[in-house]
């Protein structure tokens, strides 16, 4: 009998893949292709790239799963339980704020001591003329920097790669990308930033920032790392899809409040750009994470205002304080105001445009191997090095100004008038810029009243290189954020219009870097009142509002007029199959049940069903749910019609539980509810990841039958054959659906009671268009009116 | 044969209430009571108070209709047609922001002129010593504004009167009530709210300004005024339900932004406060609008600065500057923030127990006719304008201090110092926040830098009265806000706190008087991050951004632990069928075919149907929607099976079309679609008020017949009637439907392919609980831990 048992360990396999969050990675798979083949019609295999790899991905479910086991539950769920979620779930929200805002303090504090010991012992050597050394010193200790990153993210956790910010989004739409939330993943991120942005390399920690603050949510709803949870009861009652969404949501605006020092900004965020559903409630929480993180940080800011940080003083936390510019402007102003905006949307889009075809290469050169992934980081290490050692010495000395608020010039810390290798009372601008931090550089260039300060050819330089720079840069396998990049690149050239619109206008250069800053970042981006927050709290300057708003709404008319954002480009290019809010036109001529027709058919159970039955789909099928149909019986009588009706829908994880528990039956019966409840907890049911390798079922128990009734989630979501692709779309994104079945118009003997089942693959787009390619005729004739629509409707 | 059409204009006097919105107020209907009575079970005869009359209301329809008019009609705009209508969205967009500022702006100037007009001859008597004459001549003046606004209330639009925020929010949810946002209601609101705020009233213009809002997206969309609609075919476009609620998203918005000066602020109100339905794009399109009110806001003030607005200086825009204090705080002042927010909190809710009583008292009153409305408006005003003109003779007169910044003391304009009764060289504190308007008074309240300006005595004064008001103003029948009374209330008892607590904290005085108004705002209207942004946006001060924040969470928690907002209050009392996000626990128990059974058997018509039977259906039945069935046939041979099936869902405004337009077949028969085109355009469908009055059927035209299938949306939402209440009312919400076809499990011969309708107030808790009594004993055992749970969750 035992000899049996190997049928299912090779059955399990295939569960274990899909279920497991440790079998994601398939690298040695033959799936090495830059971009993801697109020849799958409806497939229900999704593939996507995570991280730099091909993996499979599962989708999250966030429908109330209402079967016996689920619905006894609640109801014998006492008051006291009640609260202590409720107050669990506060605590959760408190806690993923209090750690998001000390580890962005952490990151902070790293970055800027190190960097600073770095730029202080190269400054020495610049002062005793050795400038060679200098350049040996700054290239080689930004190689080790970038090395530390480029290591960690390649060998320990490839995920932790780029900003991940598409990959919550991604998150928050239902897609649950493997190996994105776990304590790896986090570890890299936070080390691996702290080296990538030290290293000077022209990347923000801002994305991984928001990454960290949902990797903390994530693991603090599960109760730890996978293999270490905590499995305290309650702490389990968070161990539902939506209860994590939720805090992950928390992370995410956390982290933006952490990066920028925005809670409104924070909020935001995650509401314009990352999340998909929203409610109320959760505006409340979000809201008080947001308001944690700034008390945290604003502690260590008053900590550290002491001098009790290292090199870390007034700089690191991010906050460009344009607050003490008097703000006059006039109608004519308008003018200048729109060409930024115009400006940004025509850059921004065109950066959307470069960055995709940059990624597509570096996704060929990284597909080669870790080696290949490390050379492509050191050289981009090594070209950026250069550049801001080298290129400040192409810059003209110029004298200080007398009238100067601040220093000059300074060697040491973050002035903002870098002597550099001028002679004593002359400053050198392009190293003010560039010699310096990232946040460094953004806070000189932002700054006001300094008229003279910057030279057109320095500015110019300084456009170039963070243009050139902050297109190879991204995608290295390091954290990377696409905030700080933009920023730069943007207050470049709004700084270089100032400059330009001089005799015109009364609006300070500060100012205009600002306005160049947000344009960018509408034009690439594509974010809204998020954005004008977050420059509002950043540069705490209330009267900036009303222009900052029409910068905003003319570049991203400009940008969307072109292309999709940035986001979206980098979810399409990872296959991600990321749910759009509106379903194509063309949806509305095709109904769900001509999608069924161009599956296959569906799998479906009894209610009660053999065990050798059970085991044989979970070997041969990928499904994650399975409709359970029940004989039809008349109710007076108990006479059998011959036909069948539908009970319901069957988890695979909850199949597995059954075969794992053998809660076998020797006869084909229906079971009593005590009998399930004595067998099954509620919590083990609510676990999604239940490993499968130790079960073994012998040849006498494939005999016999399990009752599936009280397993069965009764009730969920239909549509009717007739129903329009568009509007079961719209139901399925709305409730946030993982399966949803589709019912014939008419039952009757013979007809299975279930068409089919749609699930988010099905309803992509893209996936349909290759299944009924006549579709597509239709769509072409009518894109260029569709494309300005949607881009319009956005 | 004509004698017969009489049937048929009692048929139609169903449909004409039920569609018309001219239909709406019953006046001399029997429901004269105090609040609407609660003993219909499921009813489809919904109810509510609107203005101060009982109506009938409808519920809106953001399902796409898809039948094959409309799908023709999608297939062929063209793509100068798509570029016109989100053009042309946009310049919607664009005339409410432009409009609401306007309008806003009028209303400012007027108030303040009015009012500054009326100070002024008052301040002549009182430096005459002609207290007695200034006192009559006070209450004169005040007496006549408040009748004027009120006989306008009263005659000409009761809608008009109150705040209007919760039918804006009722409208977003999906509920029509009446009159609400038609022109004369437009025209009254706006000089109500003149009379009103001028009449020295404690009330506020803010409330109204969103109502306005929305009144002018809502005529606007629709193309002006009822009886005197563009009839342009591109502007019928928006006659839809889904672009109307876009628009008035944006129209409440702007209102906010209007009111407050605070775009951002605007856009968060919409989203968090008002708004049930939210998309992204939304966002960026309230943005704009909201843009465009603070581009006219700052171009009025910039012309009003050089004096040509009369009395109208930098006062008028309400504008509560403290950005000139320097915010210092530490660790310590957590405790009296957190004071000032638990006050907050417990002061909010039982502002909002009182005014609930107190507005059922004023129900009562109301109810009794005009002229006991007309009264009980004048004796508020009578009272207020004693208390306003009597109390500040109670105070003692101060000295002028010194260093004062501004003129002390003064008597003209909005100064901060008010001589009043006092000697030169002194000034009367209490005067100074009583003798004044109301946005001078907050202001006044507000100052910082002015530690000893308020003696205790009169804060407490201002105090008490402002409560009494605060209570007794807001039933009566003019447009009144509760933003100011409650803003006045809480910056008193924010300000006598500070004078408390001075030598334990830095915090200015005019800081407390802010965060006492922000913790009574939360603590009633339970808003948190617009509220939050508002107040930032409002003050200009972003360093009280952490103190605000906790202020607000610490009161809104309080509030939340004793009763609803005051807007959930309100709607309540008035009965409108408001649909919450999360359904109640216990509906989980219940599945929609026992609630179907609860119902009366659904009306269906066949595909081609007798004109007859549908002059009966119409005439016999209020519903909205009735579901077509079909006989079956089987496929290939055409055989009829004697059973039937579901085809679609057909609009009750549609069969009124069909009779108006007698589209009357002499055989039974299908139609060809072109048929329909010719006779039908999708324009004319999508109108919802088609108004019936001159149909007459002739007898032989009611043996004719009418092909239903070109008219009937052949997608609509289903459920099975195993599911239960609690998903269907998440479905029904999240998708935004007015009616849900139930379906059985199992069709066969002789069952009807729809067990049931379910409609809007099918899915109120409190409707199935009167049906389903025993639920309601389930709901008590549990309520304690429930209440709990869902103020928490909110």
């Amino acid at each position: 009998m035992e000899g049996d048992s190997s049928l299912l360990e090779e059955a399990t396999a295939g569960p274990k893949l899909e279920v497991g969050e440790e079998g994601g990675d398939l690298e040695n798979n033959t799936l090495h292709q830059p971009l993801l083949k697109r020849n799958r019609a409806l497939s229900s295999n999704p593939l996507a790239l995570v991280g730099a790899k091909v993996s499979h991905i599962e989708s999250l479910d966030y429908e109330i799963n209402e079967n016996e086991l689920f619905k006894h539950d609640w109801r014998s769920r006492s008051k006291f339980q009640v609260l202590q979620y409720i107050f669990f779930k506060w605590t959760l929200a408190l806690l993923v704020g209090l750690l998001t805002g000390l580890i962005a303090t952490f990151i902070n504090l790293a970055v800027e001591n190190i960097a600073g010991y770095k730029i202080l012992a190269v400054v020495r050597f610049i002062e005793n003329k050795r400038y060679l050394t200098g350049l040996a010193y700054f290239t080689g200790a930004n190689i080790l920097l970038t090395l530390f990153a480029a290591v960690l993210c390649v060998c320990f956790a490839p995920t932790a790669a780029g900003p991940g910010i598409p990959e919550v989004k991604a998150y928050l739409n239902g897609v649950d990308t493997p190996n994105m939330f776990g304590v790896t993943t986090l570890i890299v991120k936070i080390f691996g930033s702290i080296g990538a942005v030290s290293a000077g390399l022209d990347l923000g920690k801002e994305g991984p920032l928001v990454h960290i603050g949902c990797c903390i949510a994530s693991l603090l709803a599960q109760g730890g790392p996978d293999d270490y949870r905590l499995k305290w009861r309650w702490l389990r009652h968070f161990n539902n899809d939506r209860d994590r969404r939720d805090i992950i949501t928390c992370g995410a605006s956390s982290g933006v409040c952490a990066a920028f020092r925005s809670p409104v900004g924070g909020v935001l965020f995650a509401l314009e750009e990352v999340a998909t559903w929203w409610r109320s409630a959760l505006l409340w929480r979000t809201f008080f994470s947001t308001a944690v993180v700034v008390v945290i940080l604003r502690a260590f800011i008053e900590i550290c205002n002491s001098g009790k940080c290292g090199l870390f003083g007034k700089g690191g936390l991010i906050m460009f304080d344009v607050s003490d510019v008097v703000v006059t402007y006039h109608v004519m102003d308008a003018i200048p105001i729109t060409i930024v905006g115009i400006l940004g949307g025509i850059l921004g889009s065109l950066y959307n445009y470069l960055l995709h075809k940059v990624l597509v290469v570096y996704n060929l050169i990284n597909q080669k191997g870790r080696i290949h992934k490390l050379l492509l980081a050191l050289t981009v290490s090594v070209f950026t090095s250069v550049c801001l050692y080298g290129l400040p010495f192409l810059a003209k000395c110029q004298p200080c100004h007398p009238s100067a608020r601040e220093i000059c010039p300074t060697n040491t810390g973050s002035g903002n008038f870098k002597q550099f290798n001028c002679p004593d009372g002359h400053y050198n601008d392009l190293a003010t810029l560039l010699f310096t931090t990232n946040d460094d550089a953004v806070r000189n260039i932002f700054s006001s009243n300094t008229p003279e300060e910057f030279q057109t050819a320095s500015l110019l330089i300084f456009f170039v290189l963070y243009c050139i720079l902050g297109l190879v840069t991204f995608g290295i396998a390091v954290p990377s954020g696409l905030f700080l990049p933009i920023i730069l690149m943007g207050s470049a050239y709004g700084r270089l219009l100032g400059i330009a619109m001089r005799s015109y206008t009364k609006i300070d250069q500060g100012l205009y870097a600002v306005l160049g800053a947000a344009s960018l970042m509408a034009g690439s981006m594509r974010m809204t009142v998020s954005l004008c927050v977050i420059f509002l709290e950043l540069t705490n300057n209330l009267l900036l509002l009303p222009i900052t708003m029409i910068v905003l709404l003319v570049s991203k008319t400009v940008g969307d007029s072109f292309n999709p954002s940035i986001y979206e480009i980098i979810l399409d290019l990872k296959g991600l199959p990321f749910l759009d809010a509106n379903p194509e036109p063309w949806m509305r001529n095709l109904t769900v049940g001509e999608l069924a027709d161009a599956k296959p058919p569906v799998v479906t159970l009894c209610g009660v069903e053999k065990v050798s039955r059970i085991v044989e789909v979970l070997k041969n099928t990928t499904h994650n749910a399975f409709p359970v149909v029940d004989e039809r019986v008349v109710p007076p009588m108990g006479l059998a019609t011959g036909s069948t009706e539908l009970h319901g829908l069957i988890l695979r994880a909850h199949l597995a539980q059954v075969l794992k528990k053998k809660w076998f039956l020797t006869e084909k019966r229906r079971t009593e509810d005590w009998e399930v409840r004595e067998k099954f907890d509620w919590v083990e049911l609510a676990e999604r990841d239940g490993t499968m390798e130790e079960v073994a079922v012998t040849r006498d128990e494939m005999e016999m039958y399990v009752d599936l009734h009280p397993l069965t989630n009764t009730t969920p979501y239909t549509v009717m054959e007739s129903m329009s692709v568009a509007k079961a779309m719209v139901l399925f994104r709305q409730v946030g659906l993982r399966h949803m079945l589709i019912v014939p118009r008419y039952h009757e003997a013979g007809v299975p009671p279930v068409a089919g089942i749609l699930t988010r693959q099905d309803l992509r787009a893209r996936n349909i268009l290759l299944a009924f390619p006549h579709l597509e005729k239709i769509q072409e004739q009518r894109k260029e009116a569709l494309d300005i629509s949607s881009q319009f409707s956005k």
